[in-house]
């Protein structure tokens, strides 16, 4: 399928990008979580803000030094405990519509004391969220004496990694404007212009397709472009490179985008591209297709995989084929060998197989995929991955 | 002072903004943070990314959920652990002129295991810094058999607290970056504009007066302004309103300014409004003139604290008088009651009382001081102070 070829063209579906999530789906999870926390054999669960608290009561903060946090307790209560002086800020959030108490607590009180004392009676088994920094980790250690940590993450995962239809209907929507980005990629990506200048003019337009930000923008020229995690340089693209572009960002509601394509300018100067990228043209397309309820994650790696061993080249496939995606670029499930987990409706996550030649090119094609409620592969981004020839002239036009 | 009008019109100075830190200095932080370890009782420091690996290798990456890590032995070794793939991203960055080992871990192996195995023989006693997210933290400490976890954020604070004199030239740099936005408000600030419009509008703007980007624009119109925290929003601002404008960002050398002025669009609508500033300025002042070494932090915050309660608004100063800035827009010191710590030279952070009548409007002056060499307050903002009237009306033109 042809990459849409419109700017700024957001269909009807596009309300996706902004939608929020409704009250009865926030208390829904959370309810949930608190069932979790059960069986996870916690008194309470301590959420620090991040894409967990976003998921759980549709809003959160960046995270300094002041603690905020949620806690749901094993017996049912929940608290959202925030810095008096923030507290302004979550009103008219989707936080006044949930059956939950907001607590503040002032600059000069011991934030660690206070939430102790909101924990149910007794409760020495906690789960903190992953991302929880250690200042609050171990401070909340200190505060319960004889506490034992554990991870929450787990247990949030097992919800997160199960998008419901409205979930899929926004990165289906994020997905649409990361491929309209790639669609547009001739208007910046020429030889003579450097990989941080071309990087530039994507960051405006992932924006202005329909993103909140730009997230992160890996133009990868050349020698570059064999460095998985490279991202963009003073290297000035030269006639007959190979260039990889990984970019994405978050929906204004907060779901991530994330796609990778490869182009060459002009024609290519290593005579391997075009052999290396039809191997992973075919790597990709054998991971989409192992993408069926049932399967393992690991199945997915192994078929990409097994393409581009056979084809010789498995010592430069040095990355894992896929992530999950979501409120977060990277979270639960990754395409993995040593994941046995079973893949079910509603998980989405990037098939990313890449081969890297190091001191000459790369190459990587990324697509984010949904098992659909049928348990087939739904694709959310439709950009072709054919290798796209951009102009090699410095003033060139468009191809 | 007035604020200077110059757009783009970086002085010499500016060259401070980009300069990287020197390796020499990055060694000798090292070698101090080692003999800290050895002071903290800790056998092993363990620093993800972030503020204060930069601060201590000169460079650092976003953390994902791969583990990225500087192992400090209190035996004198330190290792830099990273993901193979983001292994080629440190090539190039001052690591590779430090005395230290680069290590590498595969997708597919355990991290945790690998760092367990560098750390120095029978290390038990583990201090991790302060954001080291909680899935590192107890997975390291799952790592470690019988292992007992500490903070190691006080004892990298005593070392960024203090700032050499290359650091002041960052800040000093930074800090009239964002006072030429401030002198450029009536560009964009005026009465029909939502606070969003004027935020977008300020952020460009702080990218071009030299940021490496916008860490934070709060534009408090009216009765948004009695909410410190509260960013921007789609509040028309109206004629005779308070407007509280608090931003910041980090240079592309990574250290940060921030800097709040109050503005009024025409004639101020509340009567209140001229005294109200006029006393946090006289408050402002006393905090800026009780920096002087040898003074407690608390003893700035009463300083300031006094002038509002003498005058009768104690009630409506709800925040601490300031924070330590650097490498993160807050970091110690903090300038708050009960903080007994003493001034040194080389330390660099806000005074920024308010005063916050809810439902009205919120006032808020808040310049960097660092305390000089010769023991006195160096100012880095000086932009005035005064309350400064913006055009009333929709199409008014430059005051």
């Amino acid at each position: 399928m042809a990459a849409p070829s419109s700017t700024l063209g957001f269909t009807a579906d596009d309300s996706a990008l902004n939608a929020p999530t409704p009250t009865s789906a926030l208390a829904d999870r959370i309810e949930r979580l608190a069932g979790r926390t059960v069986r996870a054999g916690a008194d309470a669960m301590v959420i620090g803000p991040g894409a967990d608290l976003r998921y759980l009561v549709g809003h959160s903060v960046s995270s300094h030094e002041r603690l905020t946090c949620l806690v749901v307790g094993a017996d049912g209560t929940t608290t959202l405990l925030v810095p008096a002086l923030e507290r302004p800020g979550w009103s008219g959030t989707p936080v006044e519509d949930l059956t939950l108490q907001i607590l503040s607590w002032r600059d000069g009180q011991d934030p660690y004391a206070v939430l102790a004392a909101l924990l149910p009676d007794g409760a020495r088994v906690l789960a903190v969220d992953d991302y929880l920094p250690a200042v609050q980790t171990l401070g909340l250690q200190a505060a319960v004496p004889g506490s034992a940590l554990m991870l929450a993450g787990p247990a949030i995962a097992e919800l997160r990694m199960r998008k419901d239809v409205a979930e899929v209907a926004a990165l289906t929507a994020v997905g649409a404007a990361i491929d309209r980005v790639h669609g547009r990629m001739a208007e910046w990506l020429r030889a003579g212009r450097t990989e941080r200048e071309v990087a530039a003019d994507i960051s405006a337009a992932i924006v202005e397709e329909g993103h909140a930000r730009a997230d992160f923008v890996i133009v990868g020229s050349g020698p570059n472009g064999a460095s998985p995690h490279h991202e963009a340089s003073d290297r000035m693209i030269e006639a007959g490179d190979s260039v990889v572009v990984d970019i994405g960002g978050p929906s204004p509601a907060g779901y991530f985008s994330d796609c990778t394509r490869n182009y060459v300018v002009g024609a290519p100067a290593d005579p391997e591209l075009g052999v290396v990228h039809q191997i992973v043209r075919q790597a990709q397309a054998a991971g989409v297709a192992a993408v069926v309820a049932g399967a393992s994650c690991e199945s997915v790696d192994a078929a990409s995989r097994r393409v581009i061993t056979d084809a010789g080249y498995g010592d430069f496939f040095i990355t894992r084929t896929g992530h999950g995606i979501g409120l977060e670029v990277h979270e639960h499930p990754y395409m993995v060998s040593g994941n046995s987990r079973t893949l079910e409706p509603g998980m989405a996550f990037s098939v990313e197989p890449g081969i890297y030649l190091p001191g000459r090119f790369g190459v990587r094609i990324e697509d984010i995929v949904v098992v659909g409620t049928d348990g087939q592969p739904l694709l959310l981004n439709n950009a072709t991955t054919e290798l796209l020839a951009m102009p090699a002239a410095r003033d060139g036009g468009m191809v």
